[in-house]
């Protein structure tokens, strides 16, 4: 993927502040943090979004990420981050090359969840069923 | 650990809106979502979080949310979601167990990503330094 970004910067041909990199994975920081520090971790090679990422690469990456956000903790004294994937662009998904955000959290930084919704009754168990009739066609 | 919210639903103690269940893990519906039909994904071992969830675990885990998340997305008609970890008290995680939230989106949801702060001039040199000091450490 000639275009991408994210490929660009795994070739070096744009510059990063990268914090770690193996043969197979690349972590650098967030241009835009939202607390500093903010780390993302990716496969070099080019998987367009989550579900396009095979679960080998996945388990590996989630893997590597935990050792990257432990360090990261310590040299930000704080035992807190977040994991997160956005994936495809209504889930805020800005680089179409799969990357993990390992964000770090600090207690008062201002930032807050998301609310949650409540269910009208008998909504939820709508919900679960039809999710649930699609995980029986998918496993 | 008797007291946990999340092992009393393992054991069926508290009743909760399951989705999928196999040998190792749960999947239920969050009582209070972000958007309707946003699951929590787990292993039925209790681990109080992420860092103290084995690299295996968190291995099946990624795989197993991947098969769910696609159905999930299926069921409910969009391409996107977040994928959320919450790790300790600072970062929002309410239960100390560890859980993955698979949080479908939508266009024009609502729902905004954290604002992206910006590095005063050679402070992200600084941040890249110390964390990859750490990670020299750790690897």
């Amino acid at each position: 993927m000639s275009e991408c970004v994210f490929c660009k910067i795994v070739k070096g041909e744009i510059p990063c502040q990268k914090v770690y990199e193996d043969a197979d994975f690349i972590a650098f920081l967030d241009i835009a943090p939202i607390n500093y520090g903010h780390i993302l971790v990716l496969p070099k090679e080019h998987y367009p979004n989550f579900f396009k990422t095979p679960e080998e690469v996945l388990a590996d990456l989630i893997k590597v990420s935990k050792k990257i956000a432990q360090a990261m903790c310590q040299a930000l004294n704080t035992d807190s981050f977040n994991l997160g994937i956005n994936i495809n662009k209504s889930a805020g998904q800005l680089v179409p090359h799969l990357h993990f955000h390992l964000m770090p959290r600090f207690s008062n930084d201002g930032l807050e969840s998301w609310p949650g919704k409540e269910y009208k009754k008998g909504e939820i168990e709508k919900y679960a069923k039809k999710i649930k009739k699609e995980i029986e066609i998918n496993f």
